[in-house]
C-alpha cells in the first residue's frame, strides 16, 4: 500500500479525491497495489469533510501530513509560493517524493527543486502545471525524448484564449470579452497576471527547462500581453490574409541561438493552434527527428488538472511500490549546465504591421523606402479606402526579418508627420 | 552499457541507427549510460553498410541476433506476421526485451506475446504501431492513467487521409486522388489494406486493448473503406453543412455497451480534426476526468516512426540499466478479462443521406414517412434543383439513430420505384 498525503482540498483537491476513489479498480491495477489517502490538509476543513473521508484523515496542519513517517507521497496543491516552497522542500528533505500542480513554484525554483530532489533520490512530479491534463510534461520527458527539441508553440493560457476567440468570433473588444470571460468563470478575479503573459511564460519556462536540460528562468522570457489588441487587426488580419490571433508562448532554435518569448501573433486558419479556441490549451512541437507534433486539450478546470496530479500519483506510487523511485531523475538536472537565451531583437519573424497614416501622395514610397533600407522585405501590402477623419490604412506582410530592424524601421516611420497614429505590430508564426 | 540488436535495417532502421549516434549525447543523459548497437541483421546487408557500421556489427543472420547473451533488447523492423512473430516470442523466450513497429504482429498476436513477456518478466514497446512518433500509447498507459476511456476517434491511416484531403480541396475522384498518392508516395504499391480500413482497424485494435485491459481482436471492429465515396457527398457535406470526410477509427462505450468501427465519416469543420489533412494523422480521446485531448503529428516515415522507436529503446535500456525492467508491466495483461464489442446495428450515430430521386409529387412524403417509422428523425434536409436524367438529389441529416433503424429505413427506400440510384449513408461525428 503507499500512502499519500494531500495538502490544498479546493477544487483539484477534491477531484483528486473522487477520481482515486472512483477509479480505484483500474488503478490499482496499473499500480499494482492500493494507494492510500491517508491525510488531507486544508486550512477549511469543511472542504475535506464534504470529499467523505473519515475524521481521522483530515487535519489543518500541514506539518502532520510533512511528519507521517508512512506518507509516501505529498501532493501540493495549494499554490503560491512562499508555503508551497516550504512543503515542497520539506518533503524533499524528509525523503518523500512530490506531486504538484504549482507552475509558479516550478518555474521559479527550478534549480532549488530539482538539486534537492536529486541529491534526496526522490522525485517531484508536476504534469498538471502545464496544460493541466495535456499529457505534454511526460512527452517531452519520455515520448519525444530521441529528439533534439526545435521549437514549442503553445496555447498555454486559457483566460487570453477565451478572450481572443470571443474577439474573434464576436468581433467584442478586448474589454467586452474580459469582462464575458469572468462573468462565465473563465478568468479569474485578477485576471492581470493571464492577460499580460506572466502565466504562459511561466509555463514555457517549465517546458523550455525540459527541452534544453536547463532552468530557463521566466525573466529571461520576452513577454507582451493581450490588452493593447484590437478588433479592427483581427478582423482585418482574418478577412485579407486567413490569419488568427492567438497569445503564443514560444521557445525556438535558429542556428543554435534560443530564443523564449510570449506574445500576441497570428497563426493561418489553415494550422492546427487556428482550431483551438475558447478555454483549450495546446502544444506545437518540433523535434528533429518526429517534425510536428501537437497536444491538444482542456487547460484548466478540476477534472483536466486532476487527472494529470493522480496520473503523476500512478507512475510515482508503482516506482515506490517496486522499489525504483529515485534511481534515476526525472527531470535532468545538471547545475553546471546554462542555456543562453537571445535578445528577441536578433529574432527572425514575419510580420503583419497596419500604418495609419495621411492621405497624400508619397507616402506609401516613403514608408516602403525606410523598411527597405532596414533590411525589412515587404510581401504583401493592402491600402484601404480613406476612413472617417482622414486616416488611411496601410496593412503590409513581411518576409522573414529581424526584430530589431523591424522596430527599429517603425520607430523612424512613427516620427513621420504622415503617420496618424502609432502603428501596430504584430507577429506572424508559421 | 545496454546491447541492442536491430533486425531489419529498412528506412526505420536505418534512422534508428542515425538517431542514436545523432543524438547519442543527450540520450546517454536520458538513460544514464551508453546505448550500443550491438548487431543489426538485414537480408540485404549493403543497407546496413550504408549507415557506416563497423562490419562486426553487420549480419543477415537473424539467429544470431536472437542467440547473442550480450544484447538486452531486440529492436523488431522486418514487419509481416510470421518471421516477425518468430523473433518476438523468441526474444522475449531468452529473457530479451522487445521494440516494435509492428502493428499486424501486435494487434494479432497480443494474447500471446503479452502473456509470454508477463511471464518472462520482459517488456514489450510498440509505440512506433500506431501514429508513428505520436506518443499516443504511452498517453493511454500513463498520461491519462487515472482515466476511464470512453472514446477514442482516430485519423489512423496517412494514406487514406491523403487521398480524402486531395478529394474534398481539389474535387478529385477517389481514383485520381489514389494515383496522386501513389505517385507521390504516400500510398504503397499495394494499397488495399489502407483502402478498405483495415490497416486502420489493426490499430484502433491496439488503442482499444490498452484502454479496455483486454484484447479487442481486429475481427471485432467493423470496417467500411473509403473507395465508393464521391466527391459530390465531400462537396455537398462541406457547402450546405460545414462537413468535412474523414476514414475515422473509432471505439466508444455507450451505456456501459462498447462499439468499435472504422469507416469514412463527417466531422464539422469547427472540430480539431478537421484540421487534421494529408498524411497526418490525429487520436481524440475522451477521458471521464481529463475531458477531450487530441495527439496529432505525422503517422508515417522514418523520422517519425524511428523517434518511436528510439523513445522506446531509450525507456526500456533506463529500465534494464537500473534493473527495474519487468517488475512491472507495460501492458495490463489478464487472460481473464474479456471485452465484448456490440454489433454496430445497436450503435447510435447522426447520419448524412442522400437519396437520388425521381422528380415526381409525394417522394419527399414516402421517404420521410418511411424514416419515422424506423425512428430515425430528420435534423435537416435539403432538396436540390433537378439535375440531368430526371434525378433529384435529396439531402437528409438526422438526429442520433440506431444504425440498425437507419440500414432498416435505407434499405426499405431503396426498393421504392421513386429511388433512381442506391442511397448514400454517410456517419456523422460530433
Amino acid at each position: 500500500m503507499i500512502n499519500i498525503g494531500i495538502i490544498g482540498c479546493g477544487t483539484v483537491g477534491s477531484t483528486v479525491i473522487n477520481i482515486l476513489d472512483k477509479n480505484s479498480s483500474i488503478i490499482r491495477k496499473r499500480v499494482g497495489c492500493e494507494i492510500n489517502i491517508k491525510k488531507v490538509c486544508d486550512k477549511d476543513l469543511s472542504r475535506i469533510r464534504e470529499s467523505g473521508l473519515p475524521e481521522k484523515c483530515i487535519t489543518d496542519d500541514y506539518m502532520s501530513v510533512l511528519n507521517d513517517p508512512e506518507i509516501d507521497i505529498v501532493v501540493e496543491l495549494i499554490g503560491g509560493k512562499t508555503l508551497a516552497n516550504d512543503i515542497v522542500l520539506n518533503s524533499i528533505e524528509k525523503g518523500k517524493s512530490v506531486v504538484t500542480a504549482n507552475k509558479a513554484l516550478i518555474s521559479e525554483n527550478w534549480d532549488k527543486i530539482f538539486s534537492a530532489a536529486l541529491s534526496k533520490k526522490v522525485l517531484v512530479y508536476f504534469e498538471a502545471s502545464v496544460g493541466a491534463g495535456i499529457p505534454v510534461i511526460q512527452a517531452l520527458h519520455e515520448g519525444l525524448a530521441a529528439n533534439r527539441i526545435q521549437s514549442i508553440v503553445g496555447i498555454l493560457n486559457g483566460t487570453t484564449n477565451f478572450i481572443l476567440t470571443k474577439m474573434t468570433d464576436e468581433n467584442m473588444s478586448f474589454e467586452a470579452a474580459l469582462k464575458t470571460a469572468c462573468k462565465l468563470g473563465f478568468a479569474e478575479a485578477d485576471p492581470s497576471l493571464d492577460i499580460d503573459g506572466s502565466d504562459a511564460a511561466q509555463k514555457l519556462s517549465i517546458l523550455a527547462s525540459i527541452s534544453f536540460g536547463s532552468h530557463i528562468s521566466v525573466n529571461k522570457i520576452y513577454k507582451e500581453g493581450i490588452s493593447r489588441v484590437s478588433p479592427l487587426d483581427i478582423k482585418y488580419a482574418r478577412d485579407k490574409f486567413g490569419f488568427v490571433l492567438k497569445l503564443l508562448a514560444i521557445v525556438k532554435t535558429e542556428d543554435k541561438r534560443i530564443f523564449a518569448a510570449v506574445y500576441p501573433a497570428f497563426v493561418s486558419t489553415e494550422h492546427p493552434l487556428s482550431t483551438v479556441e475558447n478555454e483549450y490549451n495546446a502544444v506545437y512541437i518540433n523535434g528533429d527527428s518526429v517534425g510536428d507534433i501537437m497536444l491538444y486539450g482542456k487547460g484548466a478546470g478540476g477534472g483536466s488538472a486532476a487527472s494529470a496530479v493522480v496520473a503523476d500519483i500512478i507512475d510515482l506510487s508503482r516506482n515506490i511500490y517496486y522499489g525504483t523511485a529515485g534511481k534515476f531523475p526525472y527531470v535532468l538536472y545538471d547545475k553546471r549546465m546554462k542555456t543562453k537565451i537571445q535578445d528577441i531583437s536578433k529574432m527572425n519573424s514575419k510580420y503583419y504591421i497596419r500604418f495609419s497614416t495621411v492621405d497624400r501622395p508619397g507616402v506609401l514610397s516613403k514608408i516602403s523606402g525606410i523598411l527597405g533600407k532596414r533590411h525589412v522585405s515587404i510581401s504583401s501590402c493592402f491600402q484601404e479606402e480613406r476612413q472617417r477623419g482622414q486616416s488611411v490604412p496601410i496593412l503590409m506582410l513581411t518576409h522573414l526579418a529581424k526584430e530589431g530592424d523591424v522596430k527599429r524601421a517603425i520607430k523612424e516611420i512613427d516620427d513621420l508627420d504622415i503617420i496618424k497614429s502609432k502603428t501596430v505590430v504584430l507577429r506572424i508564426v508559421e
